[in-house]
């Protein structure tokens, strides 16, 4: 008996930028000043960074809510589940509804009701809110919903993690090559077959920490009034998360009483290889262990940083078997984490 | 024993736009057209509906989350808490900051992640996020921190609805006239002495209902550049809180076993005073009583319509003594009530 994962789907764009549409761009220091190294060396050094050779950009004629009821409609066929019966309906983003062409984030009404309103939902007692807590909101918003299962107040609950980030992206900017677009969506139910979830963490960091990620003016000086753009610290994050995530992990994983050794996959936020590698190798450091190969499934080669997307995207290519190498079966112990803008911080161990 | 309200405060902006602050405005319909009547006829009109006669606007250097941080310290000073045993911080609003002068709603980080870092509180267990639900987003927070509380993973939450709608208002649309700014806290928690919190019912009508309040462009037809502005079908809003929110108010207090001879206040989301007036008459009607005299607390005719932020300052005033002819006392019923952009609808039965 518990709480677990019913049905998934993703949504991943078809359109494909690698980084070669990178090359004529005009990049800047934050600062303003140009960089000493051309774009090619400049795109092969973010690539031995990163791991990102491209990355997935929704169609200029959908939002961030259209994709969020493409992966949500699939989860619900997944499930096999009546719409009708659901109590529950969060979406996690970070920036609304972006038009593309325009800088303005549209939230009203939620982008929750959007899709309940696209999945032409009509029972009103479906509770349709959104979520914003940075890159881990759909790990949050699971736990939400699990709360809500635990107080008595939902059964079933779809939880969408839907962001379109190339759609608030500096030009200017190299991170702007980090950014993906996508929506992953899951069921959630008390069902009496499996132990899903069993126990879960999160923290916000909101001292300097605060600011690590935020929206800001573009590199480029002499372009100042086209609004704002994410924008993010890239050094101090990198130090923020490895010095904060496997901690977190590893109080997560105490508390669901498991061993290290009984969890088959860690499925985490896909921000930067190399970070995302040294996060799983001191995870495992913390109990004087090497990380297992194959044990951190990767998605960010080919489609980047999708934010509230990646993790339930990964998820969902895993379970139709569309990760080569890697796989979930009943009973295996699995660890999702993320790590975004707040600072937050979550992770959760759950059995399949 | 119970889940109850330990604190409350509230954040209003001291600067008053009157109604004769419109008079030089050009209002157009929505079609672009204009009126037949003169500006100070609009605006009796208006105020003979709404009873609306003025407003308050933050000052241009504070933005939402600021505003929020005002009132989380009132709230927190009047609960006598101390800020690092929070196990929540929720901040409910809809349009994020929105700096004076731009129109870009800022969301990164959350609102409440920019509290937490304003109170300086550093307990990383202390767990910041946003909730978007259209107006009835401070009374949901409420019902998800209640779901934690249950749940078992809180114990003390802080609980925001703040909101600046004038940084997102049209100036040539006579709704513009309704909108205001501010914000309210409440701390709630587990105590020993009261029943607190009795019972909650929430439901989102999402399909057409889900463009009633929605983001629109300028009814100046010559200026369809600036932007998108928040925007509602009043008459369709109107007929619909008519319908359901007495029903849902209903549904609220028979789950809490008391009767409606109980209930000693009802404080409900002050959009418009006539809207108010019909549906706690037809509340009454459903029991074949007539509405109590003094049991609807009427903030509109000075403070507007401040979204997330009426109910939380309703309710801190009249705690404070600051309402005159109204007061709780300890053991009185009190019903919460909203409706807004989702559309969404909500209600509480509480025991002071």
């Amino acid at each position: 008996m518990g709480i677990t994962i019913t049905g998934t789907g993703s949504y991943i764009p078809k359109e494909i930028t690698s980084n070669k549409d990178f090359e004529n761009h005009d990049f800047y220091n934050e600062d303003g000043t140009s960089f000493s190294l051309q774009n090619d060396v400049i795109i092969e050094k973010f690539k031995a960074i990163t791991g990102i050779s491209e990355r997935r950009y929704a169609q200029k004629k959908y939002s961030t809510s259209d994709i969020a009821s493409f992966a949500a409609q699939k989860a619900i066929d997944f499930a096999k589940l009546d719409p009708e019966t659901l109590d529950y309906i969060i979406v996690a983003h970070n920036y609304g509804d972006v038009k593309h062409g325009s800088n303005q984030s549209d939230t009203v009404p939620s982008l929750a009701s959007r899709v309940k309103s696209n999945l032409q939902i009509k029972n009103p007692s479906c509770i349709a809110y959104d979520l914003i807590f940075g890159c881990p909101g759909w790990l949050e918003a699971m736990i939400q919903a699990n709360a809500f299962i635990k107080a008595g107040i939902a059964k079933k609950c779809l939880v969408i993690g839907a962001e379109t980030l190339s759609r608030v992206t500096d030009p200017h900017d190299r991170d702007s090559m980090i950014y993906s677009d996508g929506a992953g969506a899951t069921i959630i139910e008390h069902t009496e077959h499996t132990d899903g979830i069993i126990s879960h963490a999160t923290a916000t960091h909101a001292l300097e920490e605060a600011n690590y990620i935020y929206f800001g003016n573009s590199n480029n000086l002499e372009d100042q009034d086209s609004g704002k753009y994410i924008k993010m610290n890239g050094r101090k994050i990198y130090n923020f998360a490895l010095t904060n995530v496997p901690k977190a992990m590893k109080n997560c994983l105490e508390d669901s009483g498991y061993d290290i050794k009984d969890v088959k996959k860690i499925l985490i936020h896909q921000a930067n290889e190399k970070m995302d590698e040294a996060i799983v190798k001191r995870f495992y450091g913390l109990y004087d262990l090497q990380a297992p190969q194959d044990i951190m499934p990767m998605t960010i080669n080919t489609l980047g940083n999708s934010s509230v997307a990646t993790v339930p995207t990964l998820y969902d290519l895993i379970i139709n078997n569309n990760m080569q190498g890697h796989s979930i079966k009943k009973g295996d112990l699995i660890m999702f984490a993320s790590v975004g803008a707040g600072m937050n911080i979550n992770a959760m161990v759950y059995k399949a």
